[in-house]
């Protein structure tokens, strides 16, 4: 393994274990020292790839956006709700997008900008969104800027209230429910009666990325 | 004033109080010492109403609910867009409905239970909703539950968001988003069309009801 390589699975491994104590005990409450335990690295390989705890939760944060890709659509808007339940479903074991989600929702009481998670995901579905007028997918009527951002803001809530009731198993099934009452507002007919919004779709995008995924290892 | 007036007050004070200092600090951080100050009360006071900080936490997440009564409409679908502004409204500057707001979204890294707050204001959404459907305001699409649950954990995800930005100034723009979103799908076009979802209607009815109150007052 090049050397570049380990580096990267390192810092991931940092940032997984990281992102697995912030879900556990949110920001406060977390430690360099669990992180490390956690991780299995010395205090030098942690420090050589983030400087602070905040750092590892800006990071986690980052990764979280950067994670989400999905396979191009005939139809934007399908990508879009694919997305949603794409994270939906890793939601429930990721250990980024947990520690991510939480450090999301906390209320700061400390130094940590929660909105500049909440306007990165503003961005992805607004580019998103944006791409769908441009191919007239949307009513006039939307304004895209606010959509996307109830899209952020419903979904924070949404993952939060399947967190509490299911440990986030029923939160495919929410998604679902949200867009069964939102995508009429949104798609055009012609649209709308495409869409695949089945709360199953994103366990089966996942598993075919990860077959994927394998397929691309095998190959080299 | 009566006996029973005073303890009603006293009780009143020391839950705003804490619920203030649970806004401020979140419950792992809120001290018995700090509700004292803030309350001007002594420990004895306290202590005659509330056993602990948990029951003072779950009394404020109880007042929540209780707290929100708004005037009869014909439309009963009105009456629950109307809840939803009111509470954004008052989500502003409402020290009880901003503290039960951040103890509710908080991950538990204490004792208490938030599906009992989230399963509080479902029940009582759910109630507007049946209501609305005895009176034949939903389509026949309308899972009453589902919708009911869909509402109050977008509210919650919304109410954070805008909380993270603008300290809630947007909130109730940003419900009227969601109502414009959601309607289309929730109410048949009689109902639909006569619905008022302006953002300022909060606002407005806020100011009647004090306006009410203070006649009340007056005239005893």
């Amino acid at each position: 393994m090049a050397q570049q390589d380990r580096a990267i699975r390192t810092r991931r491994a940092i940032l997984e274990a990281a992102a697995s104590v912030f879900d556990d005990h949110g920001y406060d409450r977390a430690t360099i020292a669990e992180v490390l335990q956690r991780a299995g690295m010395t205090k030098g390989a942690l420090y050589f790839h983030f400087a602070s705890k905040e750092q590892l939760a800006l990071a986690v944060l980052e990764e979280q956006v950067v994670d989400i890709a999905v396979e191009p659509q005939k139809i934007k808007l399908q990508e879009f709700v694919d997305a949603g339940q794409v994270l939906a479903y890793r939601l429930r074991d990721d250990p980024i997008q947990r520690g991510a989600a939480r450090l999301a929702v906390e209320q700061g009481s400390n130094h940590l900008d929660r909105r500049r998670s909440m306007a990165s995901w503003g961005e992805f579905v607004e580019g998103l969104l944006g791409e769908a007028r441009g191919r007239g997918e949307l009513l006039e009527t939307v304004v895209v800027r606010e959509t996307a951002e109830l899209f952020v803001g419903a979904f924070a809530g949404l993952q939060m209230m399947s967190q509490a009731f299911s440990n986030r198993a029923d939160l495919s099934r929410r998604l679902t429910v949200f867009f069964e009452h939102t995508m009429p507002s949104i798609a055009v007919p012609s649209v709308l009666v495409r869409l695949d919004l089945d709360s199953e779709r994103g366990a089966r995008l996942e598993e075919a990325l990860r077959r994927g995924r394998m397929a691309d290892v095998a190959a080299r």
